[in-house]
């Protein structure tokens, strides 16, 4: 970065760690900051350092405790802009109301907007994700959003296992244009699981499966998982129909325990996942592996700071970055 | 009410009961919605029956988990907005974030008005509150805040008592002006304590008392607790005085059960509150003593349906509405 | 209705014919107005009857010449505002930028939030659309957005042909999840072909077909064409698998001379749509059966002033509105 | 210009050689961009360069087709701030909705304001305009409106003519004002003409003059010009009252083929007038001269990078700039 | 009106004599309100009655000590919408500031686009004025502004005097275009001077007189006067032009002493005004005639709450209301 | 400061001789600015040197003539915007409305939150006041507000006075917090009168006093005075519970001559207050020592500029910071 006195990195509550990596990258030392629980549930927030005209960026994941994480971000907002810092930059590793951007039933709420509506009222001046659920969210938004995308990271790992025989599958039909961007980045098959989710309950039920797995080892890829279900569901069908190993990969990983439980049980061999949720428990189980994005977020702060173009960072990843995503 | 079809009150997960009470009073049903908290922490709300140009009354008190009862209120306020509500009145009885309302420190939120500007932001047509932790806060919004008094109420239960030699107390030098108004609808003598707060964890020490209690009986007023710390701290220093029994009266009372065995084993005789934040603990003990203020908010909504004045209720208050908040 | 004397349809210059129907199916007389197209471009719009606390339903398809059909549409609804109407809701039958709902390119603008924030910028209180190219759209807005569905009285259409070996056959993935609600109404089976766009010139390519077509009859269903280009594909590509007659079904149609030739020519029997874009040309085909969806937002007008829910109308569909989309 | 690097000036559709001009006299390569018309009428905008933080202009004449051209300036302000750049200053040569800035009916939109809203919805920080139709239209900003004069090159112009006996004639009443400023400048008398528009439909007719022609060469100035029609009128009154050559000079000129031919056959001698709005058409007459106003538009972008005074600009017009207008 | 018991009207300090006669006309009692001026200038203002879902009117007129009046409306509008009025409408009989829309000299606030934005963020759903001393004002504001006529009250008193061989003298070019419409009202001749006005000190000079006078009866015409030094001035030249006598009539007169004495010396018969500014002085001359237009305001709130056209009103004034003109 | 050139200050009408005293503080020189009041009393502002891209600080105090001072305010503000200033911070040394900051009363207007909205709405970027009457007053405003104290300062004066057996006395309540700050400073005990305020017409009785002052030298501090009433009060009391001498200290005096006569008559002894009101009055007595706070104001714009912090300012007050106030 060419002048790193202009810039200042804070975590929020459910970020400190992925903030702690952010920091190692760019060599810089995160904020000073403190945060406070009351016993009744609410939150307060004090900065504490000098941010006058700084370029700040807040990280802040909305997972676990989603209410929680995504209030407190609020007032960090409203801090920053009070204590006279030139921007604030919000980066959201994962947005857990992304998936709630549709009125698909009558007299619902169409709450990614609304948390839009209160991070632009409380005053950031950009925001940054990663794997957003659906595209049209940067459109819900006035000021700019940035959308990163773990791909290219994640296929590098795969890319490193060598693999024989491998095929993509997507999980449903929603997700199959973007699991044709993992198969041609790994220049692979893809095939299209078709299930249809019944209510909100998120209980799903696979119905059919567009292509051939029979000897193939297959890689069911989407953009995130609660409960491992969609997941285990396709490793079972993928099984039945005469796949050999089979391996899935997602960004957003919040799997609790009789998640991890079941996936211990399940027919997949490994679940690969980043680090976008805090989720202590994900260490638990053998079978996943965790590829950091944090030093992809470092890259894109040193890329804002130096006025240079966000999108052309994935035609060519640096080296360095890739290898710091499976090491920090 | 002249016309109960066109109006509905829904309720938010944290006031299911209250709303209960408030519709028994108003006699009407409740309308019909769902609340959905998915395992990952956030929330899902649907409205069950047609609000198309209703006015709609929410009730949602922010209080115990104030993050989840906070953001389920804006989606609530959202869906009633899209589903084409005529208008949208906020009632929260205990509004936790009210606290936060100066900029006491450097670079600190002014979290009350990031609060307030969401709920507008969501599209909230009018507020209604009962006593406020302070009346700037109305300022806070744009749109119509009214503020209700608890202390009508309370103090008739008092009278009903018919305590003898009784004072107000009041606990610090910033609730005085308060007390002095419970004092002078009772018709009895104030006394003033003067603590300081020390920092924000809510520890605070008397220091000096303004005003004679020995061989008086005591009413400690104030307008929240959280420990019954402060209560626990007065009641000594009264007893210490020469006080006979201690009392004491907070319109909202968010005590948990440490809270409570502290109560138990304090000088305090009787702690006197209302049902403005769902608390089930507070049921545990035999100490403490329950009026309702649904009815009170019920006949605000009828008012206000009626395109009457709201502030001239409080020259007047209805035998009735005493009445059913001591029993409903 | 059950009061007339409170509501004005006016037409934009794009659907004068299409609110004649809206109001003959409601037996009202339109908005008398007038519109002005000066020679270098511009656009002139004046009101000629006095809308003072009406409530106002402005029809403006914003299809072909798309750009002129906007820009007169924000122009009355300030003159609608500004004539102190009580309301104004927009009804667009087709939304042209509906399409360009998200960022999928570097430095490109969300066309669609754009066009969202203008239309309530200028003063609009509520908006009908119909068929919706995404449901994240109703998210651009803030105000109320009402999304009818054309395809119950699409497929009351076809099941009035009674087909025999019926499948509904989806162009793409984008639109399987759409195209299963159409075979599900029907009762028949669905085929998904799985096409890439290559880039914005709106070329594609059918690559794969899911699911079996062999002497079945096709009917292909998408939500609009320009072009016929897809549809045309796919049915060369549906009688190269052995179909027997192949239809296509789409809600907006936007063919020009071109566009009917190639259709004249292809392997589609008949292009079932509907009169959403104000097309002259659609009527010179004999292969193009149009259906109207006038009284179906005349419907939802009626519904709206009679503070009905508009959501329960696709639950049963009234005889007397579906003989009138066949016949208007 | 200090700092080049800061700075991006990119064309919309309609001022493309408008922008060249304008690079060239700043010796800078124009921002690289592309714009794609739809068959259907709607339209595609894309930046093909980095612009983060930079300070971007981006020019866009509103005349000929001008819904088409408004709505593709605000798609390239959303993309521009999307894109996040530090500031959007657009640059509006000829903006066709300006005399649009009344309710002169009743009923009626106010088009000019209409649109200023949608400008600063879309994100517009700065905008510039030259000879604006009337100077309240700034205040139908918030942002800052620079509004730039063409007389002094104009008049530059008309004196190297050295026309002897000349007398400046204002059109109508309303002009007058301005008409005088022309007189003054030149140190020449005025003549006015006081005629009535009698609808909106542009047809005028001249009533009464004011001012001596007899045996004077007469230069009739007005601000922008659609037909020719009411200059056509002046000349013919003029040359009526014994006037020697008539002369006509109009800042903004959207003749088309018919006005041309009137032009041709009338007795205007020469139409003077600028490139504020991109008339291929114009160059086919032998009676116009074009004088280009981009060098000024160049030096405002020069001085406002510069961080200079804009007004102090045309208290003394650099004789380069002069110099370049006549030549670029 | 159909139904008075929904409206309000409601007097700020500076019209409180206006509101007893709007009300008078109307046969309502004006609504009951206290204003306190402390004496270091700030202004205190609390309204008395219920008004909870009530249509207000407030009437304040923004003329002499303009900075009080136009704070104290922007706290009335609050004090109203924190009141829950249904809608808040202003009437504004002279607003000072209209003379500043726009920015004729470099670095000067637009100040009635300033006012306008203060109006319209404190809550004010709707504006009336009369006379605009320029119509684009109405664009400055975005909420319904209806703006009144008094020329044909003043014309009419003006055929009831029967004045012979009268001549409409426009007093300077800008308002010639309003002169003719009451030359035109009057059918007679109209005479144009055309002064310039030097600086912001509101010093003029006549240079030119278009049209004859001699042995005529002129009657002045202008919006409004300060000083009467532009009558007085126009007065003198048509006399040395020959003229009978000099009559002049302006809608807004705020003459203060030093002007009515310099009336009584001057070649002004009459002065005929209305009563928009409530200035005590102009009672003290027996030159000046003052015509209420008290009536026409309140006839403007009937047709208003009637949900009737404010437009038609002008095409035929009711004779009732002309004769309460000449004699509340 | 490191860049002088990147800065303008600017005096308002009310605030000419305390940016004289900044800017020499400073070692800079004034903007040019002129401002003209109308006879009837309208204002006209106009910033008379270049400040594109400049940071404007605007000092206006809002005291006596509140009115005028206010509007002008929100003129400047539009000025410097429309003029292309990079930012525009106002100073407003004593805001009067600040104590209109709650709904105390039914249907009043909490008028320091309309002004914070026209402040806002004019286009401010970050507001500086000093000794606020409530804190919650920042919370008014979604842009920072930098409040400064006095107190060191006025501390700081007393200390120098060497003052023995000084006790603090807070006049009531409401100050008691406050109070105790200036002793806590100064190490001295407290002492509390409890006065109720009974109606809005300023006149307020003392009740009771808490603490000990005989035989003791008094010091009554308040935040402002308009009429010495309360102070003097106070002084009565005090002298007649043994108090020796006493003092009084307040920030904010807006005493008129009848105040002064009253002060020079009354128990106390000096009167000690600053200069954020511009007072003429004030130096007629030889009661009254003013201490300047234009050094405090100067060294808070040097902070902001060089982006330093501003809180850390009251941590160590500078000597030379300290000797200014007292000698400028």
């Amino acid at each position: 970065m060419d002048d790193k006195s202009q810039i200042k990195i804070f975590a929020g509550s459910s970020s400190i760690d992925f903030v702690r990596k952010i920091c190692q990258y760019l060599n810089i030392v995160p904020g000073k900051s403190e945060t406070f629980h009351f016993q009744e549930g609410n939150i307060y927030v004090k900065i504490q350092e000098n941010v006058r005209e700084k370029d700040v960026y807040f990280v802040q994941t909305i997972g676990i405790d989603a209410n929680d994480s995504f209030v407190e971000l609020l007032f960090w907002i409203d801090a920053f802009k009070r204590s006279s810092a030139n921007s604030v930059t919000v980066i959201i590793p994962y947005f857990s109301y992304a998936k709630a951007d549709k009125k698909d039933e009558p007299r619902v709420s169409i709450r990614a907007r609304v948390c839009a509506d209160c991070i632009e009222a409380a005053g950031a001046d950009r925001v940054i994700m990663i794997d957003l659920h659906s595209p049209q969210i940067q459109g819900f938004f006035k000021k700019p959003v940035d959308n990163l995308y773990a791909y290219p990271l994640l296929c590098g790992y795969i890319k490193s296992l060598a693999i024989p025989d491998l095929v993509i599958v997507s999980p449903d039909i929603g997700f199959a244009k973007n699991a044709r961007k993992y198969a041609s980045y790994l220049n692979v098959p893809t095939v299209i699981c078709d299930k249809e989710r019944k209510d909100h309950s998120e209980k799903a039920e696979v119905i059919e499966m567009f292509g051939d797995v029979r000897n193939k080892n297959a890689l069911i890829v989407d953009d995130f998982t609660l409960t491992c279900g969609t997941l285990i569901d396709a490793a079972r069908v993928l099984k039945m129909k005469g796949a050999n190993n089979v391996y899935a990969m997602v960004t957003h990983s919040l799997l609790n325990e009789k998640g991890l439980k079941e996936l211990e049980r399940s027919h997949i061999t490994k679940l690969i996942t980043t680090d976008t949720v805090s989720n202590p428990a994900v260490h638990l189980s053998k079978k996943i592996k965790i590829i950091s994005v944090a030093p992809l977020f470092a890259e894109a702060v040193k890329i804002i700071q130096n006025k240079e173009s966000l999108s052309s960072l994935f035609d060519h990843l640096p080296e360095d970055l890739i290898k710091s995503c499976l090491e920090i």
